[in-house]
């Protein structure tokens, strides 16, 4: 076991010991959102034939090569189609078939010309200008090639891809099996949303962050509800988790206290431990474990200092797990937009709000950066890393930033705090 | 009915005649991903109590005011407590309670000191600097306080939000029901995938990937199948979709075509027709209609066409009637670092990636832009604005682009066009 180990420590410890659990076939629905587990080839071309790319008549371009609007070209019209029905005629010299959109183009054609172009008297059409050959057509394979690669082995499932797997007439995709995370939280002072709060006693919040915060990603959160602070009841739910889950999460008990059990129960339900604490604020307290390709991680019992510790090290993990290629919070360089007097001793941590004005980056305390405070989790979408040793935080500084949330916000101008906004 | 009308006519007209739906009480882990239908005040202080920030002794500060290394105030501990259990003992002037994290601060203390700072000999401490009041105490109410605002009508919940009112006591929340919509898809040459695909079919792929993307936005998508072309069958089907959802969408027949029934059959099925054709390339054929506060939605048979349409038309519709205040996609300026060498004689939107690269903007084409061309769709997630009469778009020329799908990769370095990259 290693103690006191730095966040990329940390990181890299976890993702050293784990393998993308199996995979399995599914639906495409189902597949939306899940990473395939294999490579795609397509089965067949796209288009599969060459069709029309809109309503008009096929014909043979030659046919038109002396046509003006003085001379035009007399076409003779000797069948008609539609998506879904090949001509029943060749297209010979001196003849078209009229067809509409996303129709085969007929055997002889080798050029469509919409219907506003041409006028049609009986069964004659005038063509009043040379057509060049294969205007209009959609040649077979043009969007996609038998055998070309489809999909990627990595690639997290989106709508996109959903119809193109479709088009390809592919309805089962091979993806890595949904993640189990089983979540308990330890700690004689917790009390469940809903029931009735005494003295000194507080409602659990982060079984509830972790499980949303789990199932967000698409795993699937396992509840196992709050487990008294003793040695017997911890060890009981941690084996119980590891029957049913991938991952056991458990909150409070893993700081440096009396009544902290989380270690040793891990150590009694045959895990190994790879490190504990993490040298960094908040999140500080931090244990992890594994057996086999399963996982046991305590985090703190502040719900700030779970949720840091959950995006920055938990979260690869995850990641590795359900088979993401590259599981680390992608980095962001940025402007201080805010004041933090405090000083860093240690490496701290700060929860903000990326916001981009004129080009440029900058980021926003999204509220009190204390390890128990919860509003400042609402709108955070980047951990700013602040270096040990550092002074107060002083706006216009350069910072980095761990991007941990959805960044859909980013660009839009009328983005602002809400909360400072609200409780002004 | 208006005819032809621009994007941002298509969009204000859908808005216009949309109203949030109805609201419903679920539970936290349910409401995650839904948008809250009312604003919610904080019903108890967060913290409930005056609490210690860490492992240590509560005193009183004025008993230390001369303590220094050579002289430590002597004080005696006279109880123990932890988080959940409110000591037995006040505390009162020469007395101290050891406390662990999160314990409630002992009436008459106002200080916490560290395990680490003190020296223990039996029952007595020693203290060795003065210590500032309140010092290591979170105050009651420093998260939030009771009849603060705790989340926003408008809001999407997320796990943040989520944890923030578990640790209100919070169990259940408002917010708006989830939006079902139908689709189906029109054209007697779509076969569904997984079955034999005879001479001049094709896959549909359209019907799932709007089926995807409704799961995405948090709508429930409900599948009507593929429908022959004939206005009985269809007029039937968009029947049964309206009795079952609040937005029924098809894909195919509504171009200029001889075959295209889908107009008709909204008008059958009581619906009123607000526009037919959209100003722009692709997606020009496309038709909406109203019957109260439900929409139905007709878009190319193209599938590339029929995704812009959605992206830019449907999805703010959808966003409107699920209680999103801000529906319409976000703009973002940037630099165009592909070729497009077509003139756009018409509007027209492009398929394209955002990359954020040394702090500018950049779009990359995805793929081939052709109306029917799927592999575009899968890694787009903006669509570049390219105004009626304009000659070729080249490389570092500024555009304008509409985001609709996820950019999470911006800030990626190591995110590049699978595709090109792939089949190269």
């Amino acid at each position: 076991m290693k103690k006191s180990v730095s966040l990329e420590e940390a990181q890299s410890l976890l993702l050293d010991r784990a393998e993308a659990i199996g995979e399995e076939c599914v639906s495409l629905l189902q597949a939306n959102g899940r990473i395939l587990s294999q490579d795609i080839k397509a089965p067949i071309n796209i288009p599969g034939f060459d069709k029309s790319a809109l309503d008009g008549y096929a014909l043979i371009a030659a046919d038109t090569v002396s046509a003006e609007p003085s001379n035009p070209a007399q076409i003779m019209v000797v069948d008609e189609t539609r998506a879904g029905f090949p001509a029943n005629s060749k297209v010979v010299p001196g003849t078209a078939v009229k067809l509409m959109t996303g129709a085969p183009i007929p055997e002889g054609a080798d050029v469509v010309i919409k219907y506003e172009d041409i006028i049609r008297n009986g069964d004659v059409i005038s063509v009043f200008k040379p057509l060049k050959a294969r205007d209009n057509i959609i040649s077979e394979g043009e969007d996609i090639k038998r055998g070309d690669f489809a999909a990627a082995k990595g690639m997290r499932v989106n709508p996109g891809l959903v119809a193109l797997l479709a088009g390809l007439g592919i309805y089962q995709i091979p993806v890595y099996k949904q993640l189990k995370i089983a979540i308990m939280s330890t700690g004689d002072e917790l009390v469940r949303p809903g029931e009735p709060l005494r003295t000194g006693k507080i409602y659990n919040s982060s079984l509830f962050g972790l499980m949303a915060r789990c199932a967000e990603l698409g795993a699937q959160p396992i509840d196992l509800g709050i487990v008294p602070d003793y040695m017997q009841s911890t060890c009981a739910r941690i084996a119980k988790g590891l029957e049913v889950a991938d991952i056991v999460i458990s909150t409070g008990g893993v700081s440096v206290g009396d009544y902290d059990v989380v270690k040793d129960a891990m150590v009694a339900a045959g895990a190994e431990i790879i490190f504990w604490q993490v040298a960094m604020k908040p999140g500080s307290p931090m244990v992890a474990a594994v057996r086999d390709n399963q996982f046991v991680i305590g985090l703190s019992g502040n719900p700030a200092a779970a949720m840091v510790t959950f995006d920055l090290i938990v979260i690869p993990l995850i990641k590795k797990l359900m088979g993401i290629e590259n599981p680390l919070p992608v980095k962001v360089q940025g402007i201080f937009a805010d004041k933090f007097t405090k000083a860093s001793p240690q490496r701290r941590l700060l929860r903000a709000k990326l916001e981009r004005k004129d080009g440029l980056d900058y980021f926003l305390l999204t509220g009190n950066q204390s390890n128990g405070a919860m509003i400042s989790m609402v709108e955070c979408n980047v951990m700013l890393d602040i270096p040990a040793g550092s002074g107060a935080v002083i706006s216009g500084q350069r910072v980095t930033g761990h991007i941990v949330g959805n960044i859909s916000s980013v660009y839009d101008k009328e983005s602002d705090l809400i909360y400072e906004r609200k409780n002004a």
